[in-house]
């Protein structure tokens, strides 16, 4: 590493309170010359506003902030493979749009930040299209990541519960693939190998598991005045979490929502 | 809650670096009259003294610091079901300390606060005490929890990976559960259904998994001057592991570890 490496920093900024930012963040963000914003479009405003607001409290500057347009992607595949594929593509062509920030709006000896919701370590493509990128050749940096307080460890702490139970795991799984486990057709419950955590649900897959013992302890907007939570056997609170979250989702345009699935035996 | 509410937080600050901490957690601790500190006995100073620093460093005061004997713990069964009333059997009198703590060092309206390492969330006692408290009746309180980075975030930043591959679940999970999961007997490898953090491994478990092309992640003292990594497929480096690690734990006098395991295909 030379004077005049490109660095790049990924910064995980909590996933929604604006004081779940911890000291190594502030610290980083303070040293990037450009922050990088990849627009979502137009719904998830809320978001990058939220984001602006945490340079202006705690980076004095000077800064730049370079923003893009995130490549469109096709959400639409259903199976595991073609939804993979479709991911994958996505990623490439997200890659590009990278490739072409640090090439052209980063000069060497320069740090660039990506602020990334909740910890840049769970579902969040950064680090993959980074290693894309390096892969290509085409341009040099090194990159550093800033752990953060991912979505996970703040539903568990606004239910003020562990996410696992003793001595047993936790799973971590998108909506998708829990889908793809429990197969087609009505699921009376899940398997208790553990504590279930579900991330990127579009389509309220819990609603399957209305049978047994199963507690659900949901949350959207997390950390963010704005913040829902629910909990209970699904049995008894699928409905008004059906109900809660289309009620909000309209009201905002966009949701985030997470929850963990646990056997209260 | 009234005036006069006995108030807890239980407050995760990371899993040995000092910048780990969120700006929520140093609210916390502002807020705290009196912090509990349990001892682990001697060979965790290394991480009383930091948490130490970091009330030093942030907290302007007045505190208190009130300090309790951990109750002694059955480390020797083995087996899951000997293990969960082992631990049963500690927490209860862990939770018989907490309770005295509670009742007779904080007064009606003040506000006592637990620091956990990492994520109160994850393989830590302290919420599920604080509920056993709270089914005893015997003293009023509210507690808050204030979510932190966990030492698998910190992992998996630390090695700039995501701990997820795209579309699949993670898996954390305690070494013993693992073990129990693959049965006596050399293993070649894991199934591939997601990748693995382990968690709590006194064992070395990923030794037994030799065969394929599994990954391992370590890391040790994570976040920390003395901070260890080493990553690789776990045939190649699974004997530099263990010689780092027992070289480590007999300098420091302790070691707290975690790795990933993760398949590349």
């Amino acid at each position: 590493m030379t004077a005049d490496t490109r660095r790049i920093l990924v910064i995980g900024i909590g996933a929604g309170d604006p004081d779940h930012l911890t000291l190594a963040a502030v610290k980083a963000m303070r040293r990037a010359d450009v922050f990088f914003v990849i627009g979502k479009g137009e719904e998830k405003s809320g978001l990058t506003d939220l984001r602006r607001d945490m340079l202006d409290e705690h980076v004095p500057g000077p800064y730049r902030v370079v923003e893009a347009e995130d490549p469109w992607r096709d959400r639409t595949p259903q199976d595991r493979s073609r939804y993979a594929s479709a991911v994958d593509d996505w990623r490439r062509r997200r890659a590009d749009v990278y490739e072409r920030l640090i090439r052209e709006e980063l000069a060497p000896g320069e740090h660039g930040a990506f602020l990334v919701w909740g910890d840049p370590s769970l579902y969040d493509s950064t680090l993959a299209i980074l290693d894309d990128i390096r892969g290509r050749d085409t341009v040099a940096f090194e990159h550093e990541v800033i752990p953060g307080v991912s979505s996970v460890s703040a539903l568990a702490a606004r239910h003020r519960i562990p996410l696992n139970q003793v001595g047993r795991p936790v799973h971590i799984t998108p909506a998708r693939h829990l889908a793809d486990r429990v197969g087609e057709g009505p699921a009376e419950t899940l398997p208790d190998d553990g504590d279930v955590v579900v991330m990127l649900d579009a389509h309220q897959t819990f609603t399957r598991f209305t049978g047994g013992d199963l507690w659900i302890y949901w949350g959207a907007y997390l950390g963010t005045p704005d913040e829902l939570l629910v909990c209970g056997p699904v049995s008894e609170v699928a409905d008004r979490i059906l109900e809660v979250r289309a009620e909000a989702r309209a009201r905002h345009g966009w949701i985030m929502d997470t929850y963990l699935l646990r056997h209260h035996g």
